[in-house]
């Protein structure tokens, strides 16, 4: 069974959706993995159909393929697809009704609690858990994991979307889920089929020159590839979603109002309640 | 110019390597996408020849079309190519040659810097930024770019490995490379070809049942699926790396012992005096 997707735009149409044609970095080495990396959308809106026959289990064989640090495989991943269940975690993330729709929402787990349970068996106590350094481990390795799981249900032509309002309410997520303590849902993952009807344009991001340096950080030119990149980004939200926003304006609106963090201003709290004490 | 990879395994063998051939998960949809996924290992040793002109762009181009929360894009990366600097941050990673002998050390960025640049600009406090949330979504969105990067790198046939150890001395990464407050060092990524005589053998993980649940948390199997990836770990340790260790006296010597941060036990203490409240 082979369902590779096809190669469906060169090389310069992709890197000119991602970066419009005045921006364009330089040509570089292309291949079919490539240009299905560029193609990527975030999708809000799904099919009710059901996924094929072990498409969960192909999905999490790639994300457990991704590097984990120092192979502890710090993190689990919860298959949901109880209407009730998925209903709970769309009012966690602000009513965000996709989550509703899609036949099957992946939660990706930061889990230390497997490892506890390892030390309790073997009658060790495993003294690093309780630091931030480990909270980190587990959440990056989650998030490793969960992206290669995005590129193969993409490969696949399925739709998908990351969902970080889970963090709103870590503790309701917990409860539904029967999270043991050092378990925590770092996010979710919604996985199916686009709805015929939703924007899926690929987002134009900041030019190549705003994120990568060589040797040391920074450039001279940031102002100017900002003004560059909000007047792209202003015809996307005009061309997709209706509203005149740039970027600069939107990133001002999420990061200038503790509102806008919808409660996650008390993660650092709720992650210590929950047995991850950040030391 | 087209280098993709061809499918050198077929769907058994891959899911046989990853996991065994008592532990498969059922078989479902397949493609060289998620063959190429599957195929991963991280490779400890490098030839010194130099990347293809336009590698380093596009793999930030991958990079940079994984999902960002909210675009708001808060990662950055830097290239180092300079020996010297190689050098310091194989000595933060407690002497990891491969740094130094790898092509091009790419340092993947938390950057809430650029963001802040930005409000001070506008003349607006983004007074979400000093919450561990933001900090969180940084470092998360450096992980998913640099999870895109790997997938193209090996794509096009080269080796890399994760580096967490840059966590060891992150102020010491900061000098090195003229990070701004609010700018920190997540991990470095070494990519090149690999050595011809370094192991890389692809790596076991633990069986499905382990990680993957459905509704809810957990598995009544663990210890028997805990005891059965022994076995198969401790045989990949042997043929590999001359040791006996199995996976649990892996996971308790690492999370056992203070010692074995290296340092990480100080990070949430490094991460505010470097700009990260974590509020």
């Amino acid at each position: 069974m082979d369902n590779a997707a096809p190669i469906t735009l060169s090389q310069q149409d992709a890197l000119t959706l991602r970066y419009g044609a005045d921006a364009l970095p330089p040509a570089g080495p292309w291949n079919e993995h490539i240009a299905l990396l560029l193609s990527h959308r975030s999708i809000r809106g799904y099919r009710p159909d059901a996924l094929p026959p072990g498409t969960v289990e192909t999905l999490v064989a790639a994300a457990q393929s991704a590097a984990t640090s120092s192979n502890l495989q710090s993190w689990s991943v919860i298959a949901v697809t109880d209407p009730a269940v998925k209903a709970v975690m769309a009012k966690v993330a602000a009513n965000q009704k996709h989550i509703e729709q899609c036949p099957v929402f992946l939660v990706w787990l930061a889990d230390l609690s497997r490892n506890e349970r390892l030390g309790n068996a073997e009658g060790t106590e495993l003294v690093a858990l309780p630091y931030l350094e480990s909270f980190l481990v587990a959440a990056l390795d989650a998030g490793l994991a969960a992206q290669n799981a995005v590129v193969a249900a993409e490969s696949l032509g399925l739709a998908t979307v990351y969902i970080g309002a889970l963090r709103n309410d870590p503790q309701k997520v917990a409860e539904v889920l029967g999270l043991p303590p050092g378990v925590m849902g770092v996010f979710g993952l919604c996985i199916g089929y686009a709805a015929p009807e939703v924007a899926n344009e690929v987002k134009p991001r900041l030019p190549q020159a705003a994120v990568l340096f060589h040797e040391t950080y920074g450039t001279p030119d940031e102002a100017a590839l900002r003004a560059g990149y909000d007047a792209k980004l202003g015809a996307f939200s005009q061309r997709n979603e209706i509203s005149q926003d740039n970027w600069s304006s939107r990133v001002l609106r999420r990061l200038g109002r503790i509102t806008a963090l919808a409660g996650r201003d008390k993660l650092a709290g709720i992650l210590q309640a929950m047995g991850f004490p950040l030391r």
